[in-house]
């Protein structure tokens, strides 16, 4: 249980590729963003979420780094690492120290530089989030293994390739309206159905892009949100994990992590599955949004699909999920993604996200995912009334 | 303020070359032998402290690695990076989940396996806790930033090579009788004068040996503390962060987070340096001993090696540091050597530190640091009465 934690303000750069900014000043300006919304001089303790600034940029020990350029102080500054979910990790563990009592004012940001490296040394290095000796040892990648998975849904649901387009479809419509997001020009059905193959049957518009990023959000104590209208309250927070490797899994396409994290978070907030105005889903790949859909409770087993081109996850349907873009068109740079969901979901509730507002959002859940489904780390927030 | 938070058990592996123990199973172990000695079956979360192990086995994420390997279950397992302070960063952040109210009882284990990769790339996978762009561009390594710092205390402060010998042998004669350490063969004063040179003036014996190793704590609330007679309360936890490189520094003899850290923990504690009965300090290099007695205040600015003579720092001197070996010479498993210290503390306020037990001692203090004093991470625990 989370007691009395609230967003008092959030920031965000662009997910582009920042070849001209280092991860310190990348990492400061979207924190200094988060601040100034704010309206804070001062915090108490910087936590940083990040998974691969060591392999990217040979630079680790983040949080001093980031630390001293914010501030001349000696905050505690510690780094976080769920792989692709620390953005959420992030957002949970910052919470926590405030929850404790620690700190009143905390900072979370999830920052990640992965452009300008060779394309095989980012898969590489993003592969380690998966079982080293049952799955990379043997050639996994994180395409790969998600190419598995849905040739798995395909067979066992009966499904066909086209079914997941909608997943790649409404994240790039979202997209066409966010400044900061990655892939801006939409996505035809034509484009979905005729991109090149990455892994069959995983096509490119299947596939989320990486990027540089840095998202980061302000967490205060019930005294300090008091005086903050714009706030929004962390009502449930939740990480849980499963094995690292499929193999191990009864079931594959079944994300126990995601499940459990999202009972829990909705059982701490009081709510109910049909309280949730939006979700922002790890969709990494459109067969993550699927199975996120189900492991979630949102829908049942083998029913994803048929559920977001029926019920709509688009802005206006039943469940708007990728409400920016989504990793798959905001774009994944991994360690910063649940950082953005989290930002972009403050934002749908703060009544901010013009063009991509999601109308009379009260209530949102953010899934934030390392690995193949490994760690699953939800948040829900909610809207002071 | 951390409250009600108690270690309920420990649990340690040897630092050594495991060559034939994957990393999962060497924390695992660790994490057992915690449980086992706090008599508990379950634990609600494991965090993680770790620097290195991507660089090292190709495996992060461990988390979920771990926490498959020690049950069926979807506990949040989530990894902690302060570099070769993260050991003590993860007792803390583990601390503040408790404090929160989130859970009942966690584990927190450190570990890091670093044997049998090449010298030069665990050289350059430490270095990245130093400042990338301001000093390992520059071919800055930690046994050159460290030989720097000695260089500039002999200058400023009129000291010689041999003042520095105490810390050597001193560690070196307690880990003789640590079945745990990697070097229990002691250090004679003329080895150590005569010892080849790693970067003048810093000899071989300067320097803390690196090596594969995980320890574990349990915590838990004061619910369970209360059942658990041989519990050891953390009455003290801060964490402070400076600039990563000295050259940021006003005065780099001066370890501003050390300083931070220590008196912030003795304040949360209210207790005063003459009530510490032991110091386990970051011994990674001798230097850093003199540097750390002096930064927490145990003594006047340049004195840290008359202070260890005089005073004496061995097992029944006025401030007994390395009681098992330290860094120096217990071994240097980077990510892990934090809960070393702490595990170690711990034994020594339950009375169960054997021949290396430091008489009547009640209070401990533990100093985990990342980089070159970057990374500040200060404990107190304290016997219960």
């Amino acid at each position: 249980m989370i007691r009395n934690v609230s967003i008092l303000g959030v920031g965000q750069m662009p997910v582009a590729n920042h070849e001209s900014l280092s991860l310190r000043n990348l990492a400061a300006r979207a924190c200094r963003a988060a601040m100034a919304d704010a309206g804070v001089a001062h915090v108490d303790a910087i936590f940083v979420g990040n998974m691969l600034s060591h392999e990217m940029t040979g630079q680790s020990h983040l949080g001093p780094l980031i630390g001293s350029a914010l501030s001349d102080g000696s905050t505690e500054c510690v780094t976080v690492n769920a792989a692709c979910g620390s953005g959420g990790a992030v957002v949970r563990l910052a919470s926590l120290a405030v929850a404790s009592g620690a700190y009143d004012v905390v900072l979370a940001v999830g920052v990640e530089k992965m452009v300008g490296r060779c394309r095989d040394a980012v898969i590489r290095a993003l592969a380690s989030a998966a079982d080293f000796e049952r799955e990379v040892s043997n050639g996994a990648t994180f395409a790969a293994l998600n190419a598995l998975l849905m040739q798995r849904y395909m067979y066992e649901y009966n499904a066909i390739r086209l079914d997941f387009a909608v997943f790649a479809q409404v994240a790039h419509q979202n997209a066409t309206s966010n400044p900061n997001a990655r892939l801006r020009g939409g996505c035809s059905l034509e484009a979905y159905l005729t991109s090149k193959m990455v892994a069959e049957p995983l096509g490119l518009y299947d596939a989320s892009p990486i990027a540089d990023g840095a998202a980061a959000v302000v967490l205060g104590n019930d005294r300090h949100a008091a005086r903050n209208e714009k706030r929004v309250d962390i009502v449930g927070s939740a990480c849980a994990t499963d094995t690292l490797s499929l193999q191990q899994r009864s079931n594959p396409l079944w994300l126990q992590a995601v499940e459990e994290s999202a009972h829990a978070a909705l059982d701490q907030a009081g709510l109910r599955h049909s309280d949730v105005d939006l979700l922002e889903l790890h969709d990494a790949f459109t067969i993550m949004s699927a199975l996120s859909l189900e492991s979630s409770g949102f829908t049942p087993r083998g029913t994803g699909t048929r559920f977001a081109r029926e019920q709509g996850v688009h802005r206006n349907g039943a469940l708007p999920i990728s409400t920016f873009g989504g990793l798959k068109a905001r774009g994944h740079p991994v360690g910063a993604s649940g950082t953005y969901q989290i930002v972009e979901a403050t934002l749908q509730l703060r009544g901010e996200a013009g063009p991509n507002q999601v109308p009379s959002a009260s209530v949102a859940m953010t899934e934030s995912i390392g690995g193949s489904g490994a760690t699953a780390v939800t948040h829900i927030l909610k809207r002071t009334a």
